[in-house]
């Protein structure tokens, strides 16, 4: 089955396209976790029971594992291992190098941690991108629009008279097919978004910055113009509650961001 | 004191401005080493003993070590643990994220594996590389033009009638200082390279692209024009035989380096 199948299944299964992103971080989950860092495996178990009937995909930010080392390395394998099968996985790693290390990079990513998608940066080209396109069944998502404030930087300079990510995008879908190639585009971003349909109508967008980051969803559904999209919120579900029974509160706010989408439409 | 102080306390104790790459792989580390990965361990032990008198700086290579899961990352900790603390340590990982993650990336290189510096992707722009910025007496080396084929296609496209990797150094040196910011130069770009030492005369460049890539010595250090550098060699120093006794071979390659770069001036 194509990545973008299963994205698709899932979709409709759960009548969703709502991804929640587990950026566990010891210092924000609820404090009867304590502190030992074998809690956020508890933490994120408590967060995929209580919305995997809610949603199309887990996004998985690598760092908030990497931080602590070898044990964070174990925790980041075993949600892995948790999340159930029939649920779309981002590895949300932004990773990209030259070619024998991509490689590397997409043994650990889609060999190691079993993902079925990561988050690639597209700076260094062609050949640091290809290695993760010799997974057939995994999809990439290149960054294309970021949600942040420092995409402002490099990604909108304007190169033979177009946006810099718009060259990226139209570059970059020469190199595979719309079921292995997706871009990350940043909810904050609405005018590029709409942009970004007109080239790519049928590519699936990874769409973070709703919630915590400010992103409108009325503006982001509409500017999605009806293609494929995954969209993340991550802090403002995860942290919804700092009580004993988080998870109801957890929950509420994830069926509010899937009706949400739905019904934006 | 500031890690450009450390680069130049440890290049005039060795003489030398060679960085040996840890890029160390299973499938190609000798055949008496076996299969099993804590074996990557003792190869690279026999690597930095072999060579710690010959060299500046140590890089190793994240995604080599990912890719075996969680003993890879304990590897990796293991072998930031044991080189000597006046070697200057580069973590080439080549992260950046919008600022939360960045600064948990910056964790767990600055923090966990107390790396001197970091390899940072500029793509997402000035917050996302900030948080690496914030850990004063640490270095970031941001990409700005790679030694891959992949890098003609985005980092030379023309900008306001200048190349983008020049765009990337001309915004980005105004976010630190040259005691903690410095760049990526690909030896396979010695036009580029000039061009960068008349924009960066006295930031530190890491430069890759030397041995198995191709890059010329002579070419290189012409066009670095005396700036402050590190030229990295990998492949073809760690893997310089398959013999027990191949840390002989290892410290001829690497003596033969570092004298190249020595006399090529």
């Amino acid at each position: 089955m194509t990545a973008l199948n299963k994205i698709k299944d899932i979709q409709k299964q759960n009548n969703s396209i709502l991804c929640v992103g587990l950026d566990s971080d010891l210092s924000k989950i609820p404090q009867h976790f304590g502190k030992d860092i074998n809690t956020l495996l508890d933490f994120n178990k408590k967060i995929i029971d209580s919305t995997k009937d809610l949603v199309c995909a887990y996004k998985i930010n690598f760092a908030f594992y990497e931080q602590y080392g070898v044990e964070g390395f174990r925790i980041l394998k075993d949600t892995f291992d948790y999340i159930p099968k029939n649920i779309f996985t981002i590895a949300d790693a932004k990773r990209g190098d030259i070619g024998n290390t991509s490689a590397a990079y997409a043994k650990s990513v889609f060999g190691y941690f079993n993902a079925d998608s990561i988050t690639v940066n597209p700076y260094m080209g062609h050949d640091s991108v290809a290695p993760f396109l010799e997974f057939n069944d995994k999809m990439v998502f290149l960054l294309a629009m970021t949600s942040n404030k420092g995409s402002n930087d490099f990604q909108k300079i304007v190169a033979d008279g177009k946006p810099f990510y718009q060259t990226v995008i139209e570059k970059s879908k020469q190199w595979s097919t719309k079921e292995q190639l997706g871009f990350v585009v940043g909810a904050t971003q609405t005018e590029e978004l709409r942009e970004i349909r007109k080239i790519i109508p049928g590519h699936c967008l990874l769409i973070p910055g709703i919630g915590s980051q400010g992103g409108s969803i009325p503006d982001t559904i509409s500017a999605n113009s009806g293609g494929p999209a995954i969209i993340n919120v991550s802090r403002d579900i995860i942290y919804a509650s700092q009580d004993k029974d988080f998870t109801d509160a957890v929950r509420k706010r994830a069926e509010y961001y899937r009706d949400s989408f739905n019904n934006a439409g």
